[in-house]
């Protein structure tokens, strides 16, 4: 047999699960993050809504985005106008930097060339941050470096600081952001970057984040990485062309990609995030006993 | 001006370093890690041992990885073999999973149609950790989930524990690593795999690290991801043939990568980490005032 680990979902170790010793405790050995998922009842998952389920259409594919109305309402709103009225529609993809970010948008330098916003809002406020009153915020134990508590909203990984009674979406793998300049106001979603290395959560509370990739992250990460400054591709051949963003309400329902996430607000996400604190299958000889807020995974399935 | 961040190493910030506000205690603005490492002297910088360097060669091009013998002497002495005698040489990477690892090494399933190993070892014992005694180490201050320390020893990203007395080198971007099946001593260093996503520290203490990638990660974090179980490729044509891998003092000189890494035990080092930890430059609003193992950066050049 090849050494085909480190794994992860691994087949090899739900083959294995059978050899696993019985903890003393009781008889029922612990169960791996998909024996959890096999096992799951229908109200454990939630169907994606399809106002706040972004489409991004390129020659490879589609990217599934879920925006997060809740942590960035006006970016959102101007998101689904962007979307609607197909402002990216014949754009590009015109960054990607090593374990870092790739990000789309109007590739223009000069404004007056820049492609009209049409009914969208060229300013916004800033919404690096929300209050935390009344927001549903299921906590990690575990301990974070980047913020005095961590866990999930509304199924997004969010650090919560009770001194300032405010929350924030955490930049994980993943996680959709909007691109400003120096001025904290500068952004309207227009230029979307999508995070695809080690966490830089060095920009939690500096940008506003706006949702996250739930399929299809693989058609961005891996792009060739631009050689200009910042991962810029330096020609315009080499910019990758968008076939379409699209709000998924606008799309007709067959065109749809169906698609369930796990609820973060269960028992069963609680008992999924210790099945990958502690590993328990034969293949892990140290169980580390954490995990970090960006480590968690938040699976996402077709429904049958 | 398009929205070019967020940004790294920003070519932007050094233009507008000008605009910052100098602080009140003194008149020197602190400086972005561009500054600090434009400003460096020659042995704050030391040259790549070709006796610890490996090159793995693809059509794409060279990826270059430093080995350390500090922490898994038994596997770099069979990675040297392996490479000396040219047994990867024709083989192939045949496994990348998005967000996790990129694998290389023998695509034979059948123990029968492998590749001899030549004078290499078949079995090592695990490296997973080594005694911490007379090891240097350079402790951040700041905190981590995994470990009770972390910081970095002979330029890698190290944890240790003061209890037992141990310290391994952490699964961060880029990081290389020797593959496994169940048993603990079951990696012999001819399967290795290297990190292409967030930090999967639960690997720590459970697999034995080897090196880490310090250029050319990118042939390798934008591979077609693999659609079989854990990334592997399902069809042959589809795996990425290596065209060699070399020890670089087995190079010819003239055919070698001169590179040069950023110490981690100096002076200007713990600058660099604090310019990262504490980003000064105007694009920031919210300096984190703290920084994760895995997001500080070993800067890597040519030498003039």
């Amino acid at each position: 047999m090849r050494p085909a680990l480190p794994a992860t979902l691994s087949l090899l170790v739900l083959a294995l699960a059978a050899a696993l010793p019985a903890p003393a405790a009781d008889n029922a050995p612990p169960k791996s993050m998909q024996e959890l998922l096999d096992a799951s009842k229908p109200s454990d998952w939630r169907r994606l809504d399809p106002a706040n389920t972004l489409y991004l259409d390129l020659a490879t594919g589609r990217v599934v985005i879920e925006l997060a109305p809740g942590f960035a309402p006006k970016h959102v709103a101007n998101l689904r106008t962007f979307a609607h009225e197909g402002y990216w529609n014949g754009l590009s993809i015109n960054r990607a930097q090593d374990n870092f970010v790739v990000q789309w948008g109007d590739p223009a330098e000069d404004d007056k060339a820049r492609k009209p916003l049409g009914s969208a809002q060229a300013h916004l406020p800033a919404e690096f941050t929300r209050g935390a009153e009344g927001l549903s915020f299921d906590r990690l134990p575990d301990s974070d470096g980047w913020a005095p508590q961590v866990g999930f909203s509304e199924g997004f990984p969010v650090a919560r600081d009770p001194k300032t009674n405010t929350a924030w979406l955490a930049h994980c793998y993943g996680v959709v952001g909007a691109g400003r300049d120096m001025a904290a106001d500068s952004s309207n979603g227009s230029e979307l970057y999508v995070v695809i290395g080690q966490s830089p959560r060095q920009l939690d509370r500096n940008i506003t984040v706006v949702g996250r990739v739930v399929q299809g992250i693989e058609l961005l990460s891996t792009l060739p990485r631009g050689t200009g400054p910042l991962g810029f591709y330096e020609k315009a051949a080499q910019r990758v062309p968008i076939k379409a963003v699209a709000i998924a309400s606008d799309v007709p329902e067959a065109q749809r990609v169906p698609l369930e996430v796990l609820r973060t607000d269960t028992p069963l996400f609680a008992q999924v995030v210790e099945s990958r604190r502690n590993r328990r299958d034969a293949w892990y000889k140290v169980p580390a006993g954490h995990i970090d807020l960006c480590n968690v995974p938040l699976p996402v399935r077709t429904p049958k």
